[in-house]
C-alpha cells in the first residue's frame, strides 16, 4: 500500500472507532439511569454527560502528555495541553514539503489523541454506575478529573505509553486491566469511602432488593456498548494500513462478540442456581463481562477460546455479584463485578491463547491494582475532607433530582417511590 | 488500486457496516419493547439480546458451514465451527509469505463471517416481536437455535451460498427473500402454532387494541433500523475495492432512503382510509416496509423507481396489517406485513428496474416460502409437544415479565393492566 | 495515493458520515419527545420521522438542483429529479471506458446528495422542537416541504452551492449559519406566527414551567447529537484523499468534541447564576450550543480556540434562553438558542481562528437570516391562511397525542396531565 494511503486509513481507523468508542458514554448513561431509581435517574444523566466532558477537557489539559509524551519507565510529562504536530500545522498552512514529515508518525497526531480520550472517559463512566444514588454531583465530578487528568494516565504511562510494566511484556491489548479494572478499582474506593445506599443492607443481615426503574432503557444500554466494544477492541489493533491489520481486526471483532455470547449465555444459565430465577440484570452484565474478559487478548486466533473466556468472564461476574452483596459491597449496576473481576480474569486469560506470561501479568494486575485503589481511596478520601462525598440522608431519601437539580426525571409520571432508601 | 488496498478495504467494509447491522438488534429491540405491554417489556428485551446471542453462537458452530463451505446444489457442509483460515494463521504468526494466499482472498475470513453473522440475528429478531407477550423464554431461546443452525442456512446455501436457486439466477440482492420473508415466514408459522394472545379476538368478532406502551422506544427503534438498513444494504455490495464498488454503494444507500421515505408517505396517506385514522404504527411499518421492498434490488440506477417500490411496499404493508387482524394472525408489531408480505413484493420488484426474472423469482419465493414454512412448523410444534411453546394464562394475564423472570420493567411507575389480556 | 483509492475513499467517506448525520435525526426525535409532556410525545415523534422522509423527498425533487447544478451568482436550477450520472450508468452497465470519466469527480455523484440530503433534514429537525406542542400536524409537513424543497437550498446555492456569499468569501465550513441559523430563524417565524402554548406565560407576568417528561430520553438525544457532529463537522471536509484532509477531519473531531465539552462546562457553571440552580436542560443546551459554535470553523489548529469559542456558545445559549423566556418567545427545546443563537456566534468565532472575515460573515449572517426569516415568515403566514398552523385549544388542553392520532405516547402508564397548558 502506498505510505499516503496508509496514513489516511490509520487515521480514519481511529476516528471512525472512536466515535463508536465515544458512543459507549451512552450506553453507559443509558446502563445506569434505568438502573437507578426513578428519584435519581436525572442526575446520573448528567453526571454522564458531564464525566465525558471533563475527561475530554482534563486528557487535553494534562493526562495524555502524562501518558504518552517522554514517558521515561515511570511517567511521562507534566506539561499543559496538547496539540496538532509543527508538521502537520506546516502542512494545513500550505508547506507541501512538511508532509512528508507528517507522513512519518503513520497517523494524524490528533485522531491517536481523539481514539486516546475515549478510552479514558470509558474509565470514568464504570465509576458513575457504582457510586450512583448516593455520592454527590459535584464531588464526583472532581473524582473525575483527578482520574483522568493523573490517575488513568500514570497507569497508561506504564503500559501503553511505553513504560515499566511494558518493558516486562505485560500484555493487555485493549484495556481489561488498564482501562476497565482502573474504572473498577477507582469505584470500589469510591464505594467503601462513600458507603452504601441508606437501607440496603438490613440489621437483620437481609438485602433490600433495588429493581432497575426502567428495563428497556438498560436493555438499550447494553446494546450500546456491545457495539461499540467492536470499535473499543477493533481499533486497538492501532492501525489499518495493510493485511495484517485487516486479518486482526476481523478476528478481533468475531472474538469480541463471541466473548460477549459466551458470558451472556453462562450469566443466565447460572443465576437460576446462584441467584434463584433467570436473572435479567445478572445475564446482561454476563455478556459486558465477556467483553471485559476478552479485552486483554482479543486477537487470538482460535475462535472458541473466546467464547470460553466470555463464558468463565459471565460466569465469574455473576458469582461476584453474589459476594458482593454478601460483604456489603453496594454496587448500584454490578460495575465492580462486571469491569474490575471480568478484568482481572481477562487479564490472566491471555496466558492461555495470546500468549502472556501468567508472572507478568499477575504483577501487572497487582501493582495497577494496588496504585489505583490507593490513590483513588486517597482522593475520594481528600474530597470527603473538603466537600463532603455524600448526599444527606434526607437527600437520599427524596432522591437527587430534586434536591441536587429540582427537577424530576419523569415528572408527570406517577411513581411509587419508597421511602425507606 | 493496489491489491493490498483492496484487501484492506474490503476487509474494513464488512467489519464497519457488520457493526451496523449488529446494531439493527437494538433497533428490533427498542420496537418492540415499546409495543408490547409494560408487563411483557422485559422479557421481549431479554428475548432479543439472547437471541443475538444464540444466533451468533449457532452460526459458529453450524451454520455457516451450512451455508457457504462446500455448498453442493442443495447444502453446505455439516462441519463443526468456523474461523481463520490456515494462511492468515500463517501470516498473523509472523509468516509473510503466507501474505500473497490471503490477499488472494479478496477479503480476510472472519470479516465476511462477522457480515453475515449480523444477517442470521436480523432473521431471528423479526420472529420475536410477532410472537411477544405469549411464546415461552426458553422454547423461543431453542427456536432461535434451529432457525439459524440449520432453516436460514439451508435457504442461505441455495442462494448466497451458490445453490440451486442461485444457479437458476434468483436475484436477492441483500435479501428482501432470504432474510425477510425467511424470518416472516418463520414468524407465521410461531404465530399460528403459538395462537393469538388471549382476548385479542372476540367473541363477538371485534379485535382488542394493544397500543404500544411506550412510543418514544417504538420511534427509537425504526429510527436504528433505518440507519442499519444502510449497512445492510449497502454492505451486502460485499466489496469497497474500486470505482465500481463505490458507486454502486452510493446508489444503493440513497435508493434504501429514497424507498423508505416512500414507504413512510404511502402509508401514512393510506392509514386513514384504511384505520379510520393517521397511523403511527402504520406509518412506520410503512417506513420499514420501504426499506424491506428495496432490499432485493437496492443496487438500481433510477431513483424514481426506489421511490415507487418502497412506496408499494408501504401500501402493501398497511393492507396487510389490516387483513391479518382480520384473519386472527395476531403479529403484535406487524412484522409479519413488514417483513413478509413486503419481502414478497420486493422481491418480484427486482423485475421492475434490476432486471430479475418473473418466473424466477415466483419460483424462488414459493420454494423458500414452502421450506421455511414447513420447516418453522415443523420446528415450533415439535418445542410444544417436548416443553410447550405458551405460557399459562395465568401468565399471561399477569404478564411474563414478573412470571418468568421476577421483575416488572418499570417497577416504580404506577401502570394501569389491563386483566383481560 | 491512486485516483481510485481517492474516489473510494471520498465516496465512502460521504457514505458513512452521512449514515452517522441521519442518526442525529433520533437524537433531535429523542431530544423533543423526552423534552415536551407525555400528550404531545407521540405527535412529536411521527414529526420527526416525517420530516425526515420529506425532507429527503424534497431534496430529491427539487432542493439538490436549487442548490448545486448550475448556480449563477444567486440560485441554481428548477429541474425535476437528481440522479446517477451517465458515465456512472455507463460504468455500471459493464462498459470500462466510462470510469476515467466517472473517477474524474473524484466521488460517486450519490455519494455527495446523500451528505447534502441528511444536513437538509438537520435543519429541519431544529424547527420541530421549537413549535413542539402546538403545531399542527400536516401544517408542519407542509412548512418541512418548503423550507428543505427552496429555502434552506437558496441559502445553500449562495454559500456552499458556489453563489455570491460564498464569491465573497463568506466562511461556514459545516453549516453554524446555513444550516443551523437557518435551522433557528425558521422556527423562530414559526414560534411568531404560530404564537405560544396556552398559559405558558401567564397574565401576572409569570412563566409556567413546562419540565421534560423523560430525562433519559433527552440525555439520549444529546449523546445522539454530540457523536452525530464528529460526522456533520468532519464530513464536512468533504474528501478523504491525502494526508491534508486525513490531518484535518482529526483535527475537527478533536475540536468538535472540545467545543461541545466548553460549551457544557460554561452552561452549568453559569445556570446557577443565571436560573437559580443547577439546570439539566440548560446544560445539556450548552453542549449543543458548544458544537453549533464550532461548527463554522472547526478546522482550525489550536485546540484551546475550540474550548473557548464552545464555551461562550455555551454562555451565549444559556443567557438567550433566559432572554427568550423574558420576550416571550415560546421555544419548547431551547432549539432557537442553541441553533440560532449560537450559530450566529459561531459564524462571528471563524474570524478569531480560521480566518474569516468579520465583515463578510456579518453581511452573510444578515443577509441569510433576513431571507430565511422573511421566507419563512411567509410561508407560516401562507400555510395560516390556507389551513391553519395551531391546533385548538381544546386539543392543546387534551394533547395531540390524542387529538391527532388517537393514541397516548404512554397508555398503561398513570400520569398527572395539567389541564391549563
Amino acid at each position: 500500500m502506498a505510505q499516503e494511503t496508509q496514513f489516511v486509513l490509520n487515521s480514519f481507523s481511529f476516528l471512525i472507532w472512536g466515535v463508536l468508542i465515544m458512543w459507549m458514554c451512552a450506553g453507559f448513561t443509558m446502563l445506569e439511569s434505568g438502573s437507578v431509581r426513578t428519584k435519581n435517574a436525572s442526575v446520573i444523566c448528567l453526571k454522564n454527560v458531564g464525566l465525558y466532558a471533563i475527561a475530554g477537557l482534563m486528557f487535553y489539559l494534562i493526562g495524555y502528555n502524562l501518558m504518552y509524551v517522554g514517558v521515561d519507565d515511570l511517567i511521562g510529562s507534566f506539561r499543559f495541553t496538547y496539540g496538532t504536530s509543527e508538521a502537520e500545522k506546516a502542512l494545513l498552512g500550505g508547506d507541501a514539503d512538511a508532509a512528508s514529515d507528517v507522513l512519518e508518525n503513520g497517523y494524524s497526531v490528533m485522531s491517536d489523541w481523539f481514539f486516546q480520550m475515549v478510552f479514558v472517559a470509558t474509565t470514568a463512566s464504570i465509576v458513575s454506575g457504582t457510586l450512583a444514588e448516593r455520592v454527590r454531583l459535584w464531588s464526583f465530578f472532581v473524582f473525575v478529573a483527578v482520574l483522568t487528568a493523573f490517575i488513568y494516565p500514570v497507569v497508561g504511562s506504564w503500559t501503553w505509553g511505553g513504560g515499566w510494566l511494558s518493558q516486562m511484556g505485560f500484555q493487555d491489548f485493549a484495556g481489561s486491566t488498564i482501562v476497565h479494572s482502573t474504572g473498577g478499582w477507582a469505584a470500589l474506593a469510591g464505594a467503601i469511602i462513600v458507603g452504601a445506599r441508606h437501607g440496603k443492607y438490613r440489621e437483620d443481615g437481609s438485602v433490600k432488593v433495588t429493581a432497575p426503574s426502567n428495563v428497556p432503557v438498560v436493555t438499550l444500554g447494553v446494546f450500546i456498548l456491545w457495539m461499540g466494544w467492536f470499535a473499543f477492541n477493533g481499533g486497538s489493533q492501532l492501525a489499518l494500513s495493510g493485511v495484517v491489520d485487516a486479518v486482526a481486526i476481523s478476528n478481533i471483532l468475531v472474538n469480541t462478540n463471541l466473548a460477549a455470547c459466551g458470558g451472556f449465555i453462562a450469566a443466565i444459565a447460572l443465576s437460576r442456581p446462584i441467584f434463584g430465577r433467570v436473572d435479567l440484570m445478572v445475564s446482561l452484565n454476563g455478556a459486558i463481562a465477556g467483553l471485559v474478559s476478552i479485552t486483554a487478548g482479543p486477537d487470538i486466533v482460535h475462535q472458541y477460546w473466546a467464547i470460553m473466556i466470555g463464558a468463565v468472564g459471565g460466569a465469574v461476574c455473576a458469582l461476584s455479584m453474589k459476594i458482593l452483596e454478601q460483604i456489603r459491597v453496594d454496587d448500584v449496576v454490578g460495575a465492580i463485578s462486571a469491569h474490575l473481576v471480568a478484568g482481572i480474569w481477562g487479564t490472566l486469560a491471555v496466558c492461555i491463547a495470546a500468549g502472556g506470561n501468567l508472572l507478568v501479568q499477575i504483577v501487572g494486575i497487582l501493582v495497577i491494582g494496588a496504585f489505583v485503589f490507593s490513590a483513588s481511596m486517597l482522593t475520594w478520601y481528600a474530597i470527603r475532607q473538603l466537600m463532603g462525598v455524600r448526599v444527606t440522608l434526607d437527600v437520599e431519601r427524596h432522591g437527587q433530582d430534586v434536591a441536587e437539580l429540582g427537577i424530576e426525571a419523569y415528572p408527570e409520571f406517577v411513581v411509587l417511590q419508597d421511602p425507606d432508601l
